[in-house]
This record gives C-alpha cells, structure tokens and sequence, in this order.
C-alpha cells in the first residue's frame, strides 16, 4: 500500500492562530494547483460526531480521564481510517489542523497525568502508525497566547495557573520538536499575522520542492 | 491505595454457561457472608451505556475494528475506575462477567487483526493495570458450544466457518491459562451444569480460604 500524498499537521496553543494560518495556506496552495485536503481532529466522522457528543455531554461530569484520552483515540482512529489513509493513498497534500502530538502535549505534558511512554502505544494504534510528513509548530510565550485569548479582561489567579499548565504544553511541544527536527518546523508566532503567513507559505513550499511534492499538472 | 478486595472474573464463550455460573456462585458466596459485588463487561456505567450505544447501533456499519476495540476499553476505563476499583478498595469480592481477557481472546487470538503485543498496553492503560486475582475459564470445545448457543438449527457452512474462529478463540484462552497458571482455573464446562457448579463452588472457596479472604463477620 503506497501512500503517495503528504501529511501535513498544525500544532500549538489556542490563541497562536493556527487554524486561520492553516486555511491561508490551503487557499494558497490550492491556488497553486496542489490538491489540497483540509482538515482538523476530532474530524467530523459520523462516529466521530457520536464520540464528540459524549466528551462535549454537559452532564458527563462522570467521564474519567482515562475513559476521556480513549474516546479521543476512538475518533482519531476513524477519522485516521475514513479520511486521512484514503486521501493520502489518492496522492493528496492533507493538511489537519491538530493530530496526534497534541495529545502528548496536552494530555501527557501539559495535565502530567499519564506518562509520554504509557500514552504513545495507545497513539500509534489509534493512528496505524501514521506520523505527519511535516509538522508546523505555531510557537507562542504562554503568557502571551493566553493574554491574546483572554482579550482585555482582568488577568486574575486562575489565569496565573492556567499559565503553568501552558507553559508545561509549550515545553512539551518544544521538547518533541528537538527530538525529531526534520519533521517539526518552529515558526514564531508572536509575529504579526501577515509575517506568519508568509513565513508559513515560504517554508512549507521550500518543504514541498526538496520532497518532490509538485502540484499536479 | 491499599486494595483488600478480590478480584474475580469469569472467561469463555456464549453457550459456556459462564454467566449463569456466576449467578450462582454469586448467590452461594453472598448466602455464606462474603461481600459480593457482582458485576458485567461493559459494565452499566451512564458513560459505559452511551459508548454501548454507538458501539451497536444498527447505522454505525462503518465502525473501523480500531475505533471499535479503543471503544471497548474506553468503556472498561469507566467501569474500573467507577465500579470495580472503588468495591475492591471497601473490601468487597468483586465477580465479573468477563474482562481483559476477553479483548486478547476475541479481537486478539479469534480476530487476529491485530497483534497481542499491539493490545495489551492499552489495556494495561484501560484498566489501570488492574489484573484479576482469579480467572475462571469455563472451557468448551468449540464445535460444541456452538452446537449448545444454535439449539436444534441445522448445521451450515457458515458455521463451519464460524467454528474455526471460535477454535482460535479457545486457544487463546487455553494459551493465557497455561502462561499465568497461578491466575487461571480450567473448568471443564461441558460437564452438566450441576456438575460444573459444584466444582465452580469448591474451588473457588478453596482459593478464598488460601489467599485469607474471609466471610464478613
């Protein structure tokens, strides 16, 4: 089985502008004639709505932790074997806007409540293996991400301990980025957004040419 | 977190007699004074009984095996955390109607779509790593337990088919025995009922004495 698309995904905080750097770029590259897929976790399955519906249930303050990074993995899986395989074994350039680090980072790094080795067996199931050809880390200062979600409204206790808890998920982001260089691309996102975009769209297809990505013709 | 219950679970296929046998032995332990809790996979729990509800719903045809198996132990996440590890940490006798080991010898061993090394370290997670202290197999040759579950329907050649999964199965069960001796009890269930019941009864009372686990005063 082949696979000759490209899988490219978007990580980083809330707040960083990811998915709107995403949607530019899938503008873009489609423009240039590339066949662009976009999507984003947990993907707008039909199961993956139904797993959806039980991790955003108002009343399901019930659901452990565990039984949570499991749904997760569930529709990752689906949204893995239903969209993001057939795509890429068509030849597809699949852009996903959060995959699979974003659970280490989150739930492993950030929380601290499982250990980074106990999780990633349950993450290469879920996925079949797949890892993204390319991952673009939109790389922002905590404080700053959460003072740009926040807007003008009071900084407060609450936001100092939110802040810890981010500050653990960039570490955790940066950290898997070290350790596999040539897939993460750090792109600094304290910048205007318009310097973003460009260095997003410079990057990727500087990316696309050296792996023999072309558009099709 | 000291754990002072037991943990006892029940193995095999349909047609085994499994869960009228621990039915009973249910009834005879709690008549004795034993703190009985006796429970079933997957377990009746509210978030247990909304994933049930995706994992058989009649339009969800297409469920990926890997969604399928990630929704199983998110369930069995649920039912540990929020039934089986709270009774065992009061002291109970905890009885369930399989566990675990259903998932290596169904979708493992019977299936064989995926490794066993591949499952057993998300069920490790799903479970907290929780391991029964006893095990009973009621085990049954294949062809006639599914002579026992089709009554007096004529034989086909789907249940040909049928039989040789259900062969898999059972090995993988006998090959799980015969690795954790110390876990597992054999019971030959195609003894008659009574028969298996009263061997079910002595054994089981004869482990409780051996391991100190006594009737509540």
């Amino acid at each position: 089985m082949e696979r000759k698309g490209k899988f490219i995904t978007f990580e980083g905080p809330d707040g960083s502008g990811k998915s709107t750097q995403m949607a530019r770029l899938a503008d873009h590259l489609t423009a240039l004639g590339f066949p662009v897929v976009a999507t984003r976790e947990p993907g707008g399955t039909r199961i993956g709505d139904q797993i959806r519906d039980i991790l955003m249930g108002l009343k399901n303050t019930d659901l452990q932790p565990r039984t949570e990074l499991l749904l997760f993995q569930a529709s990752r899986a689906q949204h893995v074997q239903e969209v993001i395989l057939p795509h890429l074994e068509q030849g597809d350039l699949v852009l996903c806007d959060r995959f699979a680090d974003s659970t280490l980072a989150y739930q492993g790094y950030g929380y601290q409540l499982f250990a980074i080795e106990e999780i990633k067996p349950i993450i290469a199931f879920a996925t079949s293996g797949l890892v993204p050809h390319l991952t673009l880390l939109l790389d922002i200062d905590a404080e700053l991400g959460l003072r740009r979600r926040k807007g003008h409204a009071e900084w407060t206790r609450m936001d100092a301990y939110e802040q810890e808890y981010h500050q653990r998920v960039r570490q955790g982001y940066l950290e898997m980025a070290r350790r596999e260089p040539q897939r993460w691309l750090i792109i600094d996102a304290s910048q205007p957004p318009d310097q973003v975009q460009a260095q997003v769209h410079l990057e990727v297809l500087e990316w696309l040419e050296r792996v023999g990505f072309a558009p099709r013709a």
